[in-house]
């Protein structure tokens, strides 16, 4: 076992949350929740996505959300946009955390169904996010794998076709002098077990020693916490997840669904290993509650039922 | 990492569920569920409980379940009881597996407040429960430690605690002539994290190395699965577990809330990682769906909504 003393975490909760509920919620409520979870020590936080407001409705107040929240000192609100339309919108906002990445999809029937790219035009784009980030002075430090675990049209992804793909990123972004640190792995069809991935997370260790490994898991067949266990054990520094379990996954039938793995239950596993997080369990758990009351149902976090041990230790040390 | 090639799951869901819903559920209904379960190849299920009918109502029917029930060759079906005349009543079925076994609580105030017993009488009991096995010819393999990770009320456990109770159960069963085969670690309270499973399992295979472990966790705070994960890399081969997630907690305010870790995200985690467990996910799944509509509400299993992987590797292969 290899635990890093501390990692980070990216909350997508906000975006992955607004974009994926079907009833309309309400800006300021949108807001409330994101300037509660500004005070939790979380200091990444995703909040908006600047796409099509036809196809994704929940995002049209996209640019109110932004100017409307109290942005706290120390903590980088991001955002995720699709193409140059929506990193302009991004940028326009001023007051967003604006960092660049690089992405490939490791199956190509997922890649046409979901972004109607072929992999040679996939890797064209990607040249020309390069160009795009560098005409507007914006940082590139990740490059990433979606399906990196398996696919639901394509089925077990090799490693060796995972790595090529780190490399190939490694390569376009060494072209455009740009040099990564950071790989992200998506489990974005919910493929992977424990095992998977430490084998993976193990096999881009020993072939890309420079990069950092993240992970962005989801908890559809219920591995999410066991996954992101996995990847402590691997010294994995950095995973993305939701407040509540925000998000939800096409797969799933019913709502309160699990989409990303919950945010408080893997602070929850690292307070109890032992590993930092920077963030306090009791404020999160509040928030995830806010998120239940802000989206009008139960959502799948455990920790903020079934309560932290901080709280339970203390009580009982406080009769002793 | 030290995977078992095979598990065994003894199956709880009925006896976990029916004791723990609110809603009176017609016995017709309990015995479908069992019969199906019975035909997935789960050997083991444990169906109801002999308790006082006016402290657990959804249990007064267990005598008319068991009649009812359409024994499967091969699966043993087995009871709970607490006390001389639930274990009697259980014989009195003559359609059980009777095994017994011993056990005792880690924790002096969760003893108390959830058996009103002081360790001294707890102590007590096991023995006069042995003297009952032996009177009765029922064979006794196991022992077992409640509350052995943490406990609501007297917080962390401390392994040489755990240890103790398992030294003294040994020697109890050996004042009656009693080889024990097995010891349970319950994680009553959901205190367990991976990490501490590998390290209780570990300090209990190292100090009984002629007793085999098993594992009985639940869900409370999101970590069962990945405790189970720990368990098997610990080369565990017993885990109790409930389909759906059946039962639940006292601990969870609302409906849904997660109680034992469930069968069938377990059957397939087991399934990817290469390790036996016999059952069929598939027909697990249907049912896991089964068991919300017999309880008729939402329950916290992942698979059953998120779809096994086998399916879509058959789909993907068919089309290629």
């Amino acid at each position: 076992m290899d635990f890093p003393d501390a990692i980070h975490i990216s909350e997508e909760g906000p975006r992955e949350g607004f974009q994926f509920e079907k009833g309309p919620i309400a800006t300021a409520r949108k807001i409330e929740l994101i300037d509660a979870l500004s005070k939790t020590g979380l200091d990444h936080i995703q909040i908006v996505s600047f796409v099509n407001p036809r196809a994704v409705p929940g995002m049209a107040d996209a640019e109110e959300v932004v100017k409307g929240i109290t942005a706290e000192p120390g903590v980088a609100y991001t955002a995720l946009w699709l193409n140059d339309k929506g990193f302009e919108r991004a940028l326009a906002t001023e007051r967003l955390s604006i960092t660049g990445s690089i992405v490939l999809v490791a199956s190509d029937p997922f890649l046409m169904l979901n972004q109607h790219r072929t992999p040679e035009r996939q890797a064209a784009d990607q040249h020309a996010i390069l160009e795009l980030y560098k005409a507007h002075g914006v940082p590139v430090e990740r490059c990433g794998v979606m399906a990196a675990f398996g696919c639901n049209f394509a089925g077990d992804i090799a490693h060796e076709r995972v790595l090529d793909l780190i490399a190939q990123q490694v390569a376009m972004a060494e072209d455009h002098g740009v040099a990564l640190k950071r790989v992200g792995l998506a489990d974005t069809m919910a493929w992977a077990t424990p095992l998977a991935v430490k084998r993976l997370v193990s096999a881009v260790q020993d072939e890309f020693p420079a990069l950092e490994v993240s992970l962005h898991l989801h908890d559809t067949r219920g591995m999410g916490i066991a996954n992101a266990y996995a990847g402590l054990e691997m010294g994995v520094r950095h995973f993305d997840s939701s407040v509540a379990g925000l998000g939800g996954c096409p797969f799933a039938g019913h709502k309160g669904a699990a989409g990303n793995v919950c945010t408080e239950d893997l602070v929850f596993m690292c307070d109890e290993i032992g590993i930092s997080t920077g963030v306090d369990l009791e404020a999160l758990s509040e928030c995830a509650r806010l998120a239940e009351d802000v989206v009008g149902h139960a959502l799948p976090g455990s920790v903020m039922k079934g309560g932290s041990l901080k709280r339970l230790r203390e009580k009982i040390g406080a009769s002793a």
